[in-house]
């Protein structure tokens, strides 16, 4: 997700150098966008703590919203760098309720890249655009000196037209409101992995890795009142139920029975001693809607879909989870590092 | 520039591995792009061979631009990597005819990058984005391993809005027209130089790095037929004229001794062995215009400005020089790197 768009209550950052926690999509890194950038960059559009901009052009709403990519290894399966670039930066236009249309893409190159490996990732780009109906228009390409870069980086940013009049983003969501989730957790993080790790499991996981504009769009179409929406990327559905908790200033409850993990992922999240919950996605998104309208919203996202819990009355901006044999634990972000260079 | 617009008649790629000399702006990154990114994303914004992609937005002309910055070092005289990842992008989309508006920004931070550099360069953004009279709207953070990155590389993509009827591309470019730039030569490219040797020349040589939206509108307000744009990044004026004059199929006649190049500049390149036709400038434009509107032209942009040559009626595509002795040599694009990672 585009990140400066998050908001924390921490504002003051210690450490003297960059981390790799601050990469994180935890606490981390929510308080160096707190403590450095939200501080200088400040504007509405930034403060609305959302996947992307949301902007008012000439009396038109466009969405507009920028990620890099520093995902290692470049190949996975299930994807590779490029097909995380477009999905990725799609994905948080339709997190707008935005109908994706244009991408850029930036490329930093490191000397030594076999050329062989860049016409791949450039071919899974233009085969994800085609899929998600979005065009690469403008792109930039740039080399650093071996050992200053790592193959290949990818940065993406794209542009979306908002065709509804909903306002979509945290301050939008209720108490009361359902939380539904598209499909099971945790393929994308533990994808990478099992590559990274040189693990096998007995069954391969490939990633999750699609675009999510046309299950928004059909939510939209089919007449949901969406008030927020979020794509469960780094840090997992733990830190996006978390920041939404603390921007909207609700409590999120969870029912860990209905939080979809497949047997293969959640085997392999036991070996490695991660918790599903906080393992990237690239294909999932959590969606808070009006509590009478979960059946048809589960019935136009399909059958992989789930409601996976509810938003509270109280105002402590907690996520808390009601484990399967009934005990609660409080579901807080991570203060660093599960997963570093995921997408 | 936003460099896949580009366009050159060579379209096959040899190297095995990616060199530094694909990012230099010259013919090896021409071969790049024209070998591997224009095939696969080909469509028409991106054939159009222009600093930025002019969309089509439910009725309205927006401009689209994106680069990313790795200049090395992060900071030199005259600004820093935030004033050029602003400038240069906002420059992309005022070559367009644009207005700019938004700004996205995308860190790649690599770990260990003293927290205070951070904090400088994101004040010279907001510094820079204020002068140039757009937003930072939406943002991005990933970090790296120590030794996978070079400190900081930065890209920011821009949306800019076209509020004219004049279509301005190398397909606009006509025999005859005349060609201004906006001031002197060579200046960023010699500052960074200067830090990165250790060189003290008699004065500092500042960066001329600075929007120029404002005055490509200057001229577009008094009235001006902009035909062409384009601003003369990396491979310098020499790399402007000869990709425009190769996309407008035309030929491009310049007189040396109008080319505008300060003394403290032409002493450096001369000690280092440069043509200062093709060192990178960051607030460096050339303008092709009707012939009987230079005067008009060069007394809106101010006393910097000159008009450096014309368009001929040769279709052969070629740029030509004429020197201050009267010699008339052909300008070509160097193949390789004059000087790498100077944006």
């Amino acid at each position: 997700m585009a990140d400066f768009t998050l908001s924390c209550p921490v504002p003051r950052i210690t450490d003297e150098t960059v981390l790799m926690a601050h990469g994180s999509g935890g606490r981390a890194m929510h308080r160096l966008l707190e403590a450095i950038f939200m501080p200088a960059f400040a504007n509405p559009a930034l403060a609305s703590a959302h996947d992307g901009a949301v902007l008012n052009m000439n009396g038109k709403q466009i969405a507009f919203s920028t990620d890099s990519y520093v995902v290692h290894p470049l190949f996975f399966p299930g994807g590779d760098i490029g097909t995380l670039a477009v999905n990725g930066t799609v994905n948080d236009l339709a997190m707008c309720g935005a109908r994706p249309l244009f991408l850029s893409a930036g490329f930093i190159l490191e000397e030594g890249l076999p050329v062989e490996q860049l016409e791949r990732v450039v071919r899974s780009m233009q085969a994800a655009a085609t899929a998600a109906g979005v065009q690469i228009v403008t792109g930039d390409t740039k080399v650093v000196d071996r050992g200053k870069g790592d193959g290949l980086f990818i940065n993406t940013a794209g542009i979306g037209l908002i065709e509804h009049p909903i306002q979509i983003a945290p301050h939008s969501v209720r108490p009361g409101d359902a939380i539904i989730v598209n499909g099971d957790l945790g393929r994308h993080g533990m994808a990478i992995m099992a590559v990274r790790e040189g693990l096998a499991f007995e069954s391969l996981i490939e990633s999750d890795c699609a675009p999510i504009a046309a299950p928004v769009l059909a939510l939209l179409d089919a007449g949901i009142h969406v008030h927020c929406l979020r794509d469960l990327t780094r840090g997992g559905l733990a830190s996006g139920l978390c920041e939404i908790a603390e921007t909207a200033h609700v409590h999120i409850q969870i029912e860990e029975m209905d939080v979809p993990v497949s047997e293969n992922v959640r085997g392999a999240c036991e070996i490695l001693g991660l918790d599903p919950m906080y393992v990237a996605n690239e294909g999932r998104f959590i969606a808070f809607i009006p509590p009478d309208e979960v059946k048809q919203a589960l019935a136009t996202l399909g059958d992989q879909a789930r409601c996976i819990g509810h938003v509270t009355s109280k105002d402590d901006h907690l996520v808390t989870l009601r484990s399967i044999i009934g005990a609660t634990r409080i579901v807080d972000m991570l203060s660093g590092e599960q997963l570093p260079r995921i997408c």
